[in-house]
């Protein structure tokens, strides 16, 4: 099997008939075959087509069904094997080992869904009993559900070739809640995509779904991504990627006559605080875990640790001491895209040019293009507070120190943050007090606040959540990550006074489904 | 005590410093006393700023507190006894029985979300357990819950001068998600609503509750309804009334720095589809619940049934005639607003003349101003198909009957409509198949369905789903009543590797509120 540059649109396998795309090995600059032409406006409307239609269908396939689908469809791409690695190597220069497990992640997300399709909590059934006796008037019997929203627009994250792209958590979550999916494919990594289009593909086969549960697009520029967010077909977005990204993709759903909801996860410098008595019990070994964070996959993660906020005093001079020592010994790393280095690149030199900001540590140089070499800066607080570009995200392994004069230079540092992913706090026991006051704030702040952890690292189950206050993310009361992501391609829709043999399934009087239901106030045992 | 023109900012009672409203007796268009002088930016601002000073502490208060907090203010609604019921019956026209109906309506729904409040399923509390030996990385323990997402703005709606004004749905569910809450008064009854903010600052004093944690504004234009939603300190907006007024609050959210959501409820016209069997069986029983539900309260209801669809027919006909019949009797009711009375009577002039429609009733002519005469028309499927402008809303007593001519047209008249709150079928048993077919359309279209019932009279309880795609509200993942309206305004926040001291009450490890939480992927009994 070779790769062949076609689309997916439905069960059709078809050259684009637009501007073509090429990825790019980032660690040699090489250009990689096949071409990948983009969809044109026509094919982007064929795609919404044939998802609507497959909506009517696959939206009322059993839970069962869906949850068997997804199942299968994380046996395929297992089915890939090393043909899928090794163009997900060649192009996103992420390490071997980090794509097998970002596979394995991938396909345990895949099934997690199906379990949670399967348990049933997603669909929230509340019945209130009929009173016909009830003064003045009597009371019908309601039932509510949630109801699939229709086909979503799924686009590919660079950062997560597999595990947010084509059959990444936005599709698992959308196909799990009834939501057929049209995939954008990010333009880094058009191989990778294919490849796991097609195990797609051969999923909706072998679990006989409808023809456009599934298609995948590629395109050169934004305007398949428009097309797509605009076509009225699409009922709601999924994406991760940058914050100029997202909000163009949030504009175009706000234009169309009939809006949509976008979730949009853009951009965050999840801040790091460092509280006195944690400080100054292990300076050192915070110095290394935040390292260790910081420049794990070159920093390319949306939870990368990008601020680091303490006190001044010897703690901290021994922390940034200790920092700078673990980062100068860190390797040079190839990153994502040409164009991410560029950026990195050109932010971390006007970083270097701040007045305000002095350099304190580089990583190793580079052997070849596109490689990050690892930044560590230091500020004050006064300056932070002072200049909102200061807490612009660096996509990629640069880090801010900021150092307060007390306590209450952390909070206002806080509370000038906008939203984030995450929040930490290094603490011990006696800086509770300290903590409990600075708590509330975070909690406003980020989608997930972490104590004596790093934020890099997301675990898919049913805690998580990564998303997070504007504009860390375009919805803060969602998730794109854990089995709460459903939700976000989910309605209720309240049915009143149904016989029971017009009822959906789940809401029949027998609970035929076995759901911990509301029943009448009360949650069922 | 007398009504004294004056807002409320906090704890004091002052005069606004804009343009003054007064209401008019829409029954007389006697205008009453006294003067409403508008809030100025600077008031608006100040509201703003104790509602997010009250944020704080308000969102750290129990969810018993807050549900005692919210049986307060139902008893100070009550405790304003006759004076309330006089007033509401002068600005609104609206009968006594009514607004007393309404009343109670208003204070079983703030104990509603008592109740609501005291259960704690809206905490959706999840826990997944740490595993230190899983491999080839522990497992931290997460637990995630839901927070408050900050000062709502509500707006006051004219058709529901208690149950969804000062106190009404969104107020209550967003006092009870642990937002304070700005309330901007609608227009038309300003002294009611003077009289119910009074009662919410009692309730706020004798709860200890923080100041700021509601405030009341008047103003005469969309100055101060637009500078609250821009106000950075307001996180969400609650709505109901006309689609321009939604839409343009919309706008203003999204145009904000940090955009924010709006439940804006907007319009509808709750399309009834009447099947064979149930058509012939009792044409002239449907009939009569027809025009009772068009014609009650002037049909000033959200979930007015100003559509009705069916094949054509002798048992259509015979429904025509009883409805003619009954409709003809109807008495004229007062409007709510001399505003509202002119836009029906222009909109129903409009629709007289309409080439393609035909009036076949009009019910009694008033004897006063604002007189709302009940009016019935019919129309081809073709026509209706035709003009998208049959489908816009009126608001007020008149029906559009629109005849088809077989199954086929029902369902592309049914495909043809807009977003709706409500779709009626009325069946018998032979009719199942038949509304089998059609139900998924419906399903996609209305936040609602009912059988053999009529759409106004909107139960609060756990099932309820007032809500449903654009155009009928802003947000169709939400409900604004109903206790699930409590989700609009809270968001998910995941704590990771906590110590037990440091977690929310709700997520501790003894479970201190004995919440039935998602345990390792249980649900606990």
């Amino acid at each position: 099997m070779t790769l062949t540059g076609n689309m997916l649109i439905g069960r059709q396998a078809v050259a684009g008939r637009g501007t073509a795309i090429r990825a790019i090995d980032p660690a040699t600059g090489a250009v990689l075959e096949p071409a990948y032409p983009g969809g044109s406006p026509a094919q982007v409307e064929q795609a919404c087509t044939l998802a609507w239609e497959a909506f009517t269908a696959y939206r009322e396939t059993s839970p069962a069904a869906r949850a068997a689908f997804l199942d299968t469809i994380a046996e395929e791409v297992e089915a890939l094997g090393d043909a899928l690695i090794e163009r997900a190597v060649a192009e996103t220069g992420l390490p071997l080992a980090r794509l097998q497990g970002e596979r394995g992640r991938t396909c345990q997300q895949l099934r997690t869904f199906a379990r949670t399709l399967r348990a049933g909590e997603w669909l929230d059934v509340r019945v209130d009993s009929a009173q016909p006796q009830r003064q003045p008037l009597p009371r019908p019997d309601l039932r509510q559900h949630q109801v699939a929203l229709g086909p979503v627009a799924v686009f590919g994250a660079s950062n997560f070739p597999l595990a947010f792209s084509v059959a990444g958590g936005d599709t698992a979550s959308a196909l799990a809640a009834g939501c057929p999916v049209v995939v954008k494919a990010h333009v880094a990594h058009p191989g990778t995509s294919e490849w796991v289009g097609r195990a797609v593909a051969r999923a909706v086969e072998r679990c006989a779904m409808p023809e456009g549960v599934f298609s995948l697009l590629y395109g050169a520029g934004h305007e398949v991504g428009i097309a797509l967010v605009s076509d009225p077909r699409i009922k709601a977005v999924g994406f991760t990627g940058s914050r100029s990204g997202g909000l163009a993709l949030c504009q175009a759903a706000q234009a169309r006559p009939e809006p949509i909801p976008v979730y949009a996860e853009m951009s965050a410098i999840n801040p790091v605080f460092l509280f006195p008595a944690a400080l100054h019990a292990r300076s050192e070994a915070l110095a290394e875990g935040f390292v260790a964070s910081l420049t794990q996959g070159a920093g390319q993660f949306c939870t990368n640790p990008g601020l680091l906020i303490a006190q001044r005093g010897e703690a901290l001079d021994a922390f940034i001491a200790a920092a700078t020592g673990q980062l100068e010994k860190s390797p040079a790393q190839t990153m994502l895209t040409p164009g991410i280095f560029d950026a990195f690149a050109s932010s971390v030199g006007a970083l270097a040019r701040h007045a305000k900001v002095r350099r304190v540590a580089s990583g190793q140089p580079g052997d070849g293009p596109n490689r990050c070499q690892a930044q560590l800066f230091v500020t004050e607080a006064d300056a932070f507070l002072a200049d909102p570009a200061l807490q612009a995200e660096i996509f990629g392994a640069a880090g801010l120190i900021v150092q307060c004069r007390g306590a209450g230079q952390v909070r206002a540092i806080a509370e000038h943050l906008e939203g984030q992913l995450t929040a930490t706090l290094h603490l011990d026991e006696a800086d509770h007090d300290a903590a409990r006051a600075l708590l509330p704030t975070l909690e406003l702040k980020a989608g997930r606040v972490l104590v004596n952890g790093w934020p890099t690292g997301v675990e898919v189950c049913d805690a998580m959540v990564h998303g997070g206050p504007f504009p860390a993310t375009s919805d803060a009361r969602s998730t794109s990550v854990g089995t709460a992501a459903i939700q976000r391609f989910l309605r209720p829709v309240c049915y009143q006074g149904f016989p029971d043999a017009l009822l959906p399934t789940a809401l029949r009087q027998g609970n035929p489904l076995q759901l911990r239901r509301l029943l009448d106030g009360q949650r069922e045992a």
